[in-house]
Formats: C-alpha cells, structure tokens, sequence
C-alpha cells in the first residue's frame, strides 16, 4: 500500500544563528517530512553559502548583501515568508528584523514558528488579531511556550497559573553589588543552556523571562496575573500549567532546543529522535523549584512593569535592551548598566496605547536612539 | 437565564473505608454536581449509619449484617451497582469484594472510578473486554493512573514510557536484613500519604507499585516493557509520561487523595476546590527522582515477574498478599515473611491462561487456602 505522505516546506529566517542551525539539524533528520524553500541570513557568509548548497533552496536573501554563489532566487524576507509554495515560516531573526516578514506569512494564512522574542513582545495584539483575521497560527519555538503548548494539549482552559520556569543564569544567588565588575565572558556562561549572545545575556539578567511572560501572555491569552516566575535551576521542567482543581502538568527533558524546533516542525506529530538524549533516571535527579528574588533581577522586574502597562511599552522595552545588551557585549557598557538604559529609556517614553504597527516602529526607533544617547552619558 | 444542570448520582461502594470519606467529602463540597444514591459498607457500623442519615442514600448494603436504622431499601453490591438510577459506580472496597460488582456496573454500561486495585490486576484482561463490549469506561481513583490520565489527555498515543513514581515508603534505603524485626507501627508510618492500613502496608513493600504497573498494563494498553518506576520521595510527581520525542509530561500536586478522586467523578471538567491546597514555590521545593533497588523490595520483584507471566499469576499474588498482609497487621507474621509468603505461594500455582471469572475466582480461592497454610507453617 503506498502512503501519501505530504512533506511540509519551511522558509527558514535567520538560518545561520542558534536557533536556525538547530532547525536545519531536524530538517537532516526528517528529510521524508521536511523540506527547505526558504533560507535567509544576516551577515555569517561562509555558513550561509554551505547551507544553500546542502539545501539548495529556491529562494533566499541576506542582509549583508554580498553576492551568492548559487543560482538561487534572491528575494526579501516578507516575499519569501509569502510564497505560495512555503508551508510554515520559521522566524529565528533576532531584534525586530522578523516583524515584517511575520506578518507578510500570517497575511498569507502561514503557520509561523516563532523564535524570535521581540515579535509577540512588540506587537503581540497585533499579531495574535492577524492569527484570527488570517485563521493562520503561532507555533512557538522556545522550551516554555513549548512545554505549555505541550501541557495544554486537549484541555486549554480552566488554567489557574502559567509557572514558567528559569534557570536563573550565571549569576543567580549573587546580590546586585557583587556584579558591577562581571565580564562578557562570565556573563556567556550559562549553566544549562547553549544559546546565542543576546539571549544569553537577557538569560543573565532574566530579562528573557519578563519577554516569555509577554509572549505567554499573548500565545496563550492569559492576563498576567495569572503567569507566575520560578526559579528551576536545572532547566529539566521547561513550564508547568496549573489547573483549577490545583493539578499541575509539567513538561519535562533534556535542555535540547532540538525538542522544541522539532515539536513546532512536526506538531501535531511527535516522532522518535535518537539525537535527542531521553532523560534517565537510572541515577538521581534533583530538580529544585523556588522564588524568583526579583531585587536581584532588575531587569525582569522593568520587563514585567512594562508588560503591565502595556500599548508601546514593551517595543521600548526591547529596543533599550536591544542596545544595551549589544553596548555590553562590545564591551562598552558595565553589566549593572544594562537595567540602567532600560529603566531611564522607559522614564523617557510617553506611551500609544493600542499602538499600530507604525506606531511600534516609531517607538522603536525612538528608544533605539534614546537609548544610545543615554548609553553615551553613561559611558 | 436558567442552567440546566445534570447532577450526577453515584453509588459508593467501601464507603466508610479512607477513599469512601474522602470521596463523600467531594460530594459534600459539590452538592450541585454530586449526590449519593447507594452507599455499600463493610463492618463500620457507627460511620456507616451516620452517612446514611447524612446522605439518606435510596439503596445501602452492608457485609456487616447489622439492622441498618433508616428505611433505606437494602441490596447486594451487584444490584446497587447496576441501578437505572446510578451515573457512577465508585469501588472503594478492598480485595476482591468489588469485583463482581464492577462487572455488574460495567455490564449495566456505566462508568466505575476504581480505586479498588485487585479488580483490574486479577482480571484485567476480562475488565477491560467488558468495558469495550459494553461501551463503559473506568475512570482510575488512584494518584498514579489519574496522573497518567491527565498526562495523555488529547494525546494517548507515541507513548514511550509510563513512569510510575513511588514514594518508597517508610523503609525506603534500609537494607532488608535490617528490617527482620520491623513493627506493625514502623510500617503503618508512610512519609507522605495517609491511607488504609492494607495499602500503607503494601506501600511500605513497594507490592503496591506492581499491582499500579498491572492497572497501567490495563488501563492503558501498554506493556510492561514500557512501564518504569522510579522512585520520587516527595510525592509531589504523581506520575509521568514520556512521548517518542523524548519530551515527558508529568502531573504534581500536593499529595491529597480528594484530587484525583474529584478528577475521576467530575471528569472531564476541572472545578475549584478550597480544600485542596495548591502547590507553593514561595519557598524552596526539593523533588528527587531516583531508581528502585530492586534488591530491597522483593514483594515489587514478585509482582512484576506474576505480571509478566499474566494469566491467573496476579490473582494468586493479590491473594497471597492479603493474607501475608492481614496477618502482619494483627502481628502474626514479621515484615519480611510477606515477600516469603507471597513468594512460596507463587510458586506452588499451576497456573491458567486466559482466564474465566470463574478460574481466576478459584486461582484465588485456591491462593488464599495456600497462602494461609504457608503462613501457618512459618509461624
């Protein structure tokens, strides 16, 4: 009997980072199900040119402009992100470049793999009224959202707590005033997860869990009261949901973002991979669950502010960390000046509720500058 | 606006037994979802009538033969079960007593919440065929298999592994030779769980966690090979479920008999309960997960190998057990004469495949004559 077996088309944007590399791992692996249409890149040429040769893609694009060496289509993202013969756009950009060729795929009615933090954090009302307009869907790539996703499998509602977990990062248990002098190198250091630059350093400051909480806020449609931050050292329980009768479903594994990009790709599908170590318990385990010490973190406590108050805030938001992080890891700011640009950029800011898409890149490109400009003071 | 509401009606079968109060605690804190219609109890005759007038169920049934000093109309177990009147059958009885009132049930197609563990480990095979020829369901009252319950809904499939967690009881890390000359007391002393004397014995031998991997096997259709316990001292892990990707879902509460209990009579919706106290991270939370020594619980070794061999092997182990555990608990027999009883027992069985009632009913039969005759030659 011959199985007809459809294989599904990704555009993958931002295929030379972390997350874009990992993807193209479960591309190799899956190669009956899932295939390349679509590559684009930044800046990193040598990797760019090797996957457009493994993967020979019809369309691509990058940013750093440099002639490529195939005969492959050159189109923007949002074109390639629209092409008819993409299935699911895979958004694993960094910063705000991933907004427009968002919403260019859900326009087009595509299921977007969503890697990219700043998208939901921006413009979640927005972009999740676009998923309703264009019945098109988020399918997120993150071990969080993915393990909620994943706990709120065939019963999404009555939730009483969204507990999404976080490592707390190198320097979790070390007050505030110890950490004026840490390095770049310290700060890269995570314990449990490997990742790009910038998320690492927003995992440093935890400002990376105010964003999940955003974007929870928005996938999942939960107002934030009801989303609650734990610290779980051990990056094993990825999220939990908690019901009403007080049951909580847990997602657990490896850290392995191969998991995630793997369950967003082939969802609702789960199929066995042998690169992904399953979690033994021929030895033990300790997995420890306690309170976030929010004075320690300041940047999660302005994130989760800004979260609150809602309309450009959070575009803000992102856009100071954007330049503060990128300031820091040039080694031209101090790691306590990261919560510092961001606090004094928020001040500045005279918020648009219910912004418009123009209005977010406005603000965005306001608290870009001003945040330079603030950084400058300091330096 | 009027709500039209089904108020479901159940008969509790074991009612003055610990899962018995506890699930008449849920009805009283549901009163506008629950109510009671048949109450069946052994010989806890001050309890028993004070449920009655309480409950002034329309049918009741006592082992016990005593007057009963209400009107209410006496029946056997196996009429109770099947009334026209009855949504739910709740066995909460111990042994096999609830056997043939859950066939009853299930013949008479309604759904039975089965906190009675013999049932399905001496006839498996024949409870499930019933519920599939007869179109009822058994909804499981028991920490483990309503984690696992919960952890599959929407997804019951590309299950790689059942994990069943145990507590490891009061004994847990004392070598056997050290436990000659424990007291009924030492064993009745389990860390988490307040439960009936039978099971916080069985608990205290891991038996418990055999006959739980032989309601899996039933429950839900998965070998054994595929069943693993591991050890989580807290009881917080009720149970998890681990999917060929390698991504594992996981259930936790406190540990509270009333949660799964109100799962299985108010499934599929998920109600508030006060009573229940939520997990809290506000302090630090310790889970270990960790493997069985098998060599320190030889009643959990003779469990699974009597699971493995299937047939009529559970029913003469359930048998065994209750004998070799009735008997420690009026301290005739020592601690770890019950492993040699069951053991010894075992091994005397001719045994039967595929089993009738009738062959299991006698295996069992023929089990406990054993069982008593071995434990008289010990003593």
């Amino acid at each position: 009997m011959l199985m007809v077996h459809q294989v599904k088309k990704l555009a993958i944007l931002g295929s030379t980072g972390s997350i874009g590399q990992q993807t193209l791992d479960i591309v190799r692996k899956f190669p009956d199900k899932l295939t390349v249409v679509g590559l684009a890149c930044g800046n990193n040429r040598v990797v760019f040119e090797d996957q457009l040769h493994e993967f020979t893609p019809k369309f691509a694009f990058s940013s750093g402009c440099f002639p490529l060496s195939t005969s492959v289509k050159l189109l923007s993202m949002e074109e390639i992100a629209s092409q008819p013969d993409v299935d699911i756009v895979v958004v694993a950009t960094t910063g705000k470049a991933g907004l427009g060729p968002t919403i260019a795929a859900l326009k087009a009615g595509k299921p977007v793999a969503i890697a990219n933090k700043e998208i939901l954090v921006m413009a979640g009302e927005l972009i999740t009224g676009m998923v309703t307009q264009y019945g098109s869907m988020i399918l997120p790539i993150d071990s969080e959202h993915c393990a909620v996703w994943q706990c709120l499998q065939g019963e999404s509602h009555n939730i009483s707590r969204l507990l999404l977990t976080a490592s707390g990062g190198p320097f979790f248990g070390i007050p505030q005033e110890r950490l004026a002098n840490v390095t770049i190198d310290e700060a890269l250091n995570h314990p449990t997860w490997k990742m790009g630059k910038k998320v690492t350093i927003d995992s440093a400051t935890l400002f990376n869990k105010g964003l999940e909480a955003i974007e929870a806020r928005w996938l999942f449609n939960i107002p934030y009261d009801k989303i609650e931050i734990v610290i779980h050292r051990q990056s094993i329980i990825h999220s939990m949901v908690e019901f009403m009768d007080g049951s909580i479903k847990a997602q657990l594994s490896t850290p392995d973002m191969h998991l995630p990009i793997q369950y967003a790709l082939l969802y609702p599908d789960r199929t066995a991979n042998d690169e992904i170590r399953p979690l033994s318990f021929n030895s033990m385990q300790t997995l420890t669950l306690e309170p976030v010490r929010y004075d320690d973190f300041p940047c999660l406590k302005l994130a989760l502010e800004a979260a609150k108050k809602g309309g450009t805030y959070p575009a803000v938001l992102c856009a100071a960390d954007e330049v503060a992080v990128d300031l820091f890891i040039n080694r031209k700011t101090r790691f306590l000046q990261i919560a510092e640009i961001i606090e004094r950029t928020l001040n500045l800011h005279k918020p648009v509720s219910k912004p418009s898409l123009e209005e977010i890149i406005e603000s965005d490109n306001w608290a870009e500058e001003t945040a330079r400009k603030i950084a400058g003071q300091l330096i």
